[in-house]
């Protein structure tokens, strides 16, 4: 290309689903195929697990800490979830947005909401549907030991996710999970070419003009 | 899937471009590749060229017959060019629509701003933009034995179509051919699973939900 370069501003991937549903695995192939995507990195005021790093896993901060940060206004999103605090930091996502770089959330309605208050423009949602309450059923009860309770306080919570699917804008129901995944890239790979994304296109199509 | 079935309602996909940035080969390509989609078969007062099918180039009309669909509201949009009327004949899209089929578009901007008067939620507008004036210039002239005089209003023209690229919902640079397929491929794909488009979500959670 001669002349004014085009380059694009990076978008933010919401993936929701619930869980039993194939995000996690969506996710990670995501990340694995595309190298202008990477995963968003939450705060929390959770204790690290053995294994866990600092800033690749989680930012990690004290309960002080995470507080004055949410007064400032730092967290695109944050909640409290079983007594810790759990928050996106907005500065990290703003600076890949304007390198050109795309980030994926994996978060659920209440923070998608948030997201979508603060950065309407630059979000992209999408929710996963299992195919069925069968498979459904089926995918949260493969999680080995666990008791009829569990499982039923997991289908609740998962009845609860679905009950919001009318907030996004794109809706895959997980029949195949190599359909689905294609789906969700062409889904990125469109929402790239989204006029409101693309930067310097009023002076290349000037100058496209004034060349004449 | 057990239980309610999902479809989705076609969409209207809108190609513009100025001539010359390669519009043509990517319909064809399009239609070649993909068989849920389908060519937008216009009606026109000009008489046939030969070889030229009724019902499959054109749906040729007298200019009274015209006139009367015309005025009775069953175009979705029309024009007069050179002294023949054209139009898009509302019926044949409604019904492919209806059948969850897609119906493509080469229009000019002013038939765009009528399609998004009448059917705004079907459309999905894709502007082609050429990678430079130099590569515009190019194309223009190779049609042989073209005068100065007919390219340089063939420039004009088409300067005109660039001038309204920010009434369409996505922009591609034709840098390449094969990547510019690429990524309309993916817009094609990607607002097929747009939610407003899919029919009985709403029944498929309710039963999701009630199944519990």
């Amino acid at each position: 290309m001669t002349g004014i370069a085009i380059h694009r501003r990076g978008l933010m991937l919401v993936l929701s689903s619930p869980s039993g549903a194939g995000k996690t695995t969506l996710s990670r192939r995501l990340l694995e195929s595309d190298s202008e995507i990477e995963m968003s990195v939450s705060a929390t005021t959770r204790r690290p697990r053995p294994g866990e790093q600092d800033g690749k896993d989680y930012f990690f901060l004290s309960t002080e800490d995470f507080g004055i940060m949410r007064n400032r206004g730092e967290f695109l999103e944050h909640a409290k979830v079983f007594g810790n605090y759990y928050g996106t930091p907005r500065k990290p996502v703003e600076e890949a947005l304007a390198r050109g770089r795309d980030v994926l959330f994996d978060i659920d309605w209440q923070g998608t909401q948030q997201l979508d208050e603060t950065a309407p423009e630059d979000l992209v949602k999408v929710f996963i549907l299992p195919p069925s309450v069968q498979e459904l059923e089926k995918r949260l009860m493969t999680r080995a030991q666990d008791s009829a309770e569990v499982v039923a306080s997991r289908m609740g919570q998962a009845l609860d996710e679905i009950s919001h699917y009318q907030e996004y804008d794109y809706v895959i129901i997980n029949e195949n999970v190599d359909r689905t995944f294609e789906d969700l890239r062409a889904i990125l790979v469109a929402e790239r070419q989204r006029r409101r994304r693309l930067i310097g296109l009023s002076n290349f199509v000037k100058q496209l003009r004034e060349a004449r």
